[in-house]
This record gives structure tokens, C-alpha cells and sequence, in this order.
């Protein structure tokens, strides 16, 4: 057998209210065969749905579009009210490798689906994250500023002209940003200690925005029913800031005030490579390769095969 | 598409010098359809060949036939001579639970293939590890004991009856091994010095025959050409005495003599779990579950879609 080319795709869609709207919306993008939906996530104060698909290349293409399609037949974005900053009706549309897939091929796709769905749906598109042509537009916050209310004014200033698509915002649907990025980890560390100072003072230590690590993003989290309290993150680039450096820096800021970490939680879904990065680290494993690993090696050699 | 049962088959053969007899009995293995043979290592001072194949059990059973009747047309137990003790043609044939797959099917299949082995080609098995029906043969070495020199008399001790088969050695084949196992691990822990004294202690103290760890062989070894020393062990059961328990120990009785660990590595193979549990548990995940890894999750909800 071939062996399969597994990408995640994660759109985010304006709606989190309508349940039958979502529910249509997803069956459009699930519905396509190869394609398998793994999660929908609604939250009605963001007024905001966030999708979880796999698939291969070429299914996912056509899933984007049929997704695409669906929510420019259901939602406006000029009566969208929600506490989420957004563009568009499909606001972000990242793509994400997880099996024999490397990041430049999840870019190819990302920039194919862009195309598309600028030249069938008349949306301007901006690709952003690793698929992103122009350095200025790699980060998610700075191409949506302004949101969908401040988009035509956006799309006058020759510095934002769309990646594809009309130098106007669709009437109802806005603009769209796609891109493709490596999967993120929520990873929280938990404390000793019932102070939120502390884990607010560690938070800001680790997280890049304040000078820390540079793909970590946190927060200092009261966790009051458990008197501990939290430092809460994502790690947005696990290969560059690996769970395990973001974990000893914790401890190690958490010793100055001589609070101990009791214990650490993955939440949700997290690739096999950053906990074999952690083994490896801990261990102090010299030339570990990926294909030691017994399964690895069994798929490739079954896969091999025929 | 049905998820795959993937066992891993490692049986060792009597014959390490004719190579042209080893490639005909791996061609006989390898050659079933269904089943990957992933590697053939042959010991000259042995004698001995060690074959490692994966499939779906059905698949394994025909290969393990296969190999069982081509090294009875080629292996003579009365004129080999080799320093590894053996007590058949075909002398231990181990089944290894790998993916989509428990213990119990592995020592079902085990079963199976000994009352095939005993019923077609008159050889004499005993089930042994996690398949023996008798706890005195879940060590290999005591069924062993006496070699092909010593297996009739053996035979004729009522504690010795096989499992399946006659209570006569097969003339040529002698008596045959069978049973289940996990995987196991070769790990190895280098210390920065020379005195191999040191590796030595340390390998009595973290070695079960000497007080240590339940399922862990060790060995101190002179890394001359490194000037350092190694532990070098067999972790025999990863599940109960995990990989970071065995480092850790190490590591704690190489304070000891004021030495540091400056460095491990995996030989070989390491099931995906080991690795898993090393990262848990330096990391002190709370309630991780194995679903969790997002390549697990990915390929379950692909094989359940179809």
C-alpha cells in the first residue's frame, strides 16, 4: 500500500450561534471522500466554530472549497457580532503536516486552495504563517487588525493588497487568510502554591511577548478548587522551543520562590515527535533516529512492500 | 479501511555459517504474502541466525510453517556445533505484540503454531514466556538447560512432557521453543570515566539476577576507543520496568562514586510507548492518555472511517 499523506486542516469559521448553520457547514467539509472530521468546537461569545479535518492533499482541496462555498451561502459578516477578532466568514484556514508530508508541500496546498477559492468565489485571500510570500504578513494578528469593519480601507493601501483575489472585500464574506503552520501544544505547568502572582510572574518570564522563549505564549491561571495555581501555554513551534526546555524553565524560574511544579498537562492532541524530543532530552540519548522507533519502522517496511 | 494487527515474529535458527541455508529458510519466511521481513543477522562462532518479520497473525502462521519445514530440510542438530546453547533446528520462536494487537492473541497464535509445528512435523514444543501453560517454563533458559545432547533423557522426565508433540526428540530438528513476549529494550547508559570497576558495580546493583530491577540484564563494558565505561542492559519488560527507572537508577548509584552520566542510547528498536513513558514521566504529565498523540488519533479515525 502507498503511504498515506495525512495533512490537518483547521478552519475557523464566523459562526458558533446557528447550531444547524455549523452543522451544515461541517457536513459540507466532512462530506468529501477521504476526508475524515474530527472535531467541531463552537463557541457562541466568539460567535466562532473552529473545525478539525485530515485528509489528503487532493481531498482536502476539494473539502476547503465545498466548506467555502457553505459558508458564503450562510454567513454575513455584516451582522456578525462576536467577541473574536475576524476578516471573514472562513476567517483562517491553516494547514497542518502530520504524516509523509513535509511543510513546503501543506504550503503548495495552502497557496492552491487560496487560489481557488479567490478565482471561483471572488474572495480576497491572504496567506500567511509558513505559506506566507511577504515577511510582513506571517503573523495571523497584523493582517487581521482592523477586522472585517476596517477591511476595504485595508485593501486600499497598496501594502495589503490581497495574495489572490480582489482588491475589495466581498460583500458578505470579507477576505480569508491561509496558511499552513506546524501543529500547536497547549502544555500547562502546574504549581505548588495558591499564588497567582508567582505563576503570572513565571508566565511573563517564559513567554516570548515579555522576552522569553520565542514560540511560547502564557498566562498565569488560578486553578482555585485544586489551591494550586497554573502557568498555562502554547507552544506554537515545538521543534524551534521544544515542550521540554519550556517545562525546565518553568521549574527553574518556580525555584526562586521556592514553589515546586506537581505536575504538567498536554491538552488535546500533541505529535509523537515532541514527546520523543522529551525522551531524548531526558534520557540524554545519543544518535536517537525516528525510525528506532518500532512502529515507524513496521508502517515503512508494510508501506514499502506493495 | 480495517486497522492492521501487526505482530512482530523473531525466531532464531540453528545455522549462522552456510549462508546460502540461512537465505533459502529467510526466503521460505520472508516470502509468505502478508508478511515484511525486516532483518536477518547471522553469529558465525554462534551458529545461529536471529530473523525478524512482521504481519497480520494469520499470515505468521503459514510463515512460521514455512520456516519450520525449510529448516528441518537444511539444519541437522547432530553435527552442529556452535557456542550459543540451543535444543532444535528451529531452537526459540517468539510472537511480539506490535500494533492493534494484545498479549493474548499473541499467545493464542503461539499455541497455534506449536500444535501445527508438533502435529505436521512430529517435533516436540514447549510454550514458553507469556504462552507457557507450566509458570516452570516461562524462563527459556531452564527449558534449555541439558541442549540437543541432553533432550531425550529430558524427554523422559514426566516434568518435562512437551507441550504439544512427541516425548521424543525429532532426530534431526531436536525440540522446538514457542511463546509470546513484549519487546524488548537495549538500553545503555555511558559514564564519564575509564574504570570499568565502576560500570561493573553499577550493573550488579540495577541487575535483577543481582537484587536490582525486576526486568532488567546488565553488563559493565569498557568503551576503550571513548575513554568512558558503559551499563549495558536488556530492559525485558518496558511496560514494568520502564526505560527512565532503569536511567534513573543508573545515574543515582553513578553519584555515588562521583561519576556523571554523559550519555544513553537505544540499540536497535524501541516500541513508540517506551519513549512515551520516559517524556511522562519527566515531564509529570497528569492523566495523559496514549489517544492523545495526534498520529494515533489521526490513523484511528482513518481506519474507522471505512
Amino acid at each position: 500500500m502507498r503511504p498515506l499523506k495525512i495533512v490537518e486542516a483547521v478552519p475557523n469559521i464566523s459562526e458558533g450561534r446557528r447550531e444547524n448553520v455549523v452543522q451544515e457547514i461541517a457536513a459540507a467539509f466532512g462530506s468529501v471522500p477521504g476526508v475524515v472530521l474530527l472535531d467541531v468546537s463552537s463557541d457562541a461569545s466568539h460567535n466562532r466554530t473552529v473545525l478539525t479535518a485530515v485528509g489528503e492533499p487532493d481531498a482536502l482541496v476539494d473539502a476547503a472549497l465545498a466548506l467555502y462555498a457553505s459558508a458564503l451561502d450562510h454567513i454575513d459578516l455584516r451582522t456578525h457580532r462576536g467577541e473574536h477578532p475576524r476578516l471573514g466568514a472562513v476567517d483562517v484556514f491553516p494547514f497542518v503536516p502530520i504524516e509523509n508530508v513535509d511543510m513546503q508541500e501543506c504550503v503548495a496546498l495552502a497557496r492552491r486552495v487560496g487560489h481557488e477559492v479567490a478565482t471561483r468565489l471572488n474572495i480576497p485571500v491572504f496567506l500567511y504563517e509558513e505559506a506566507a510570500l511577504d515577511p510582513a504578513r506571517t503573523d495571523l494578528a497584523a493582517i487581521r487588525k482592523g477586522e472585517f469593519e476596517g477591511l476595504a480601507a485595508k485593501l486600499r493601501d497598496p501594502a495589503w493588497k490581497p495574495d489572490f483575489g480582489p482588491k475589495a472585500p466581498h460583500p458578505s464574506a470579507g477576505a480569508t487568510v491561509i496558511g499552513a503552520r506546524v501543529p500547536l501544544i497547549a502544555f500547562n505547568v502546574n504549581l505548588g502554591t495558591d499564588r497567582l502572582d508567582v505563576a503570572k510572574a513565571i508566565a511573563k518570564s517564559v513567554r516570548h511577548s515579555s522576552g522569553g522563549l520565542r514560540f511560547v505564549k502564557a498566562l498565569g491561571i488560578d486553578l482555585a478548587e485544586k489551591k494550586q495555581v497554573q502557568v498555562s501555554m502554547n507552544l506554537t513551534d515545538y521543534r524551534k522551543t521544544p515542550i521540554f526546555r519550556a517545562f525546565e524553565l518553568v521549574r527553574l524560574e518556580a525555584e526562586r520562590y521556592g514553589v515546586p511544579v506537581v505536575g504538567s498537562e498536554v491538552v488535546g492532541l500533541v505529535p509523537a515527535a515532541a514527546l520523543f524530543d522529551s525522551a531524548d532530552h531526558f534520557l540524554r540519548l545519543i544518535d536517537f533516529e525516528r525510525e528506532q522507533v518500532l512502529e515507524d519502522r513496521v508502517r515503512k517496511a508494510l508501506e514499502s512492500r506493495a
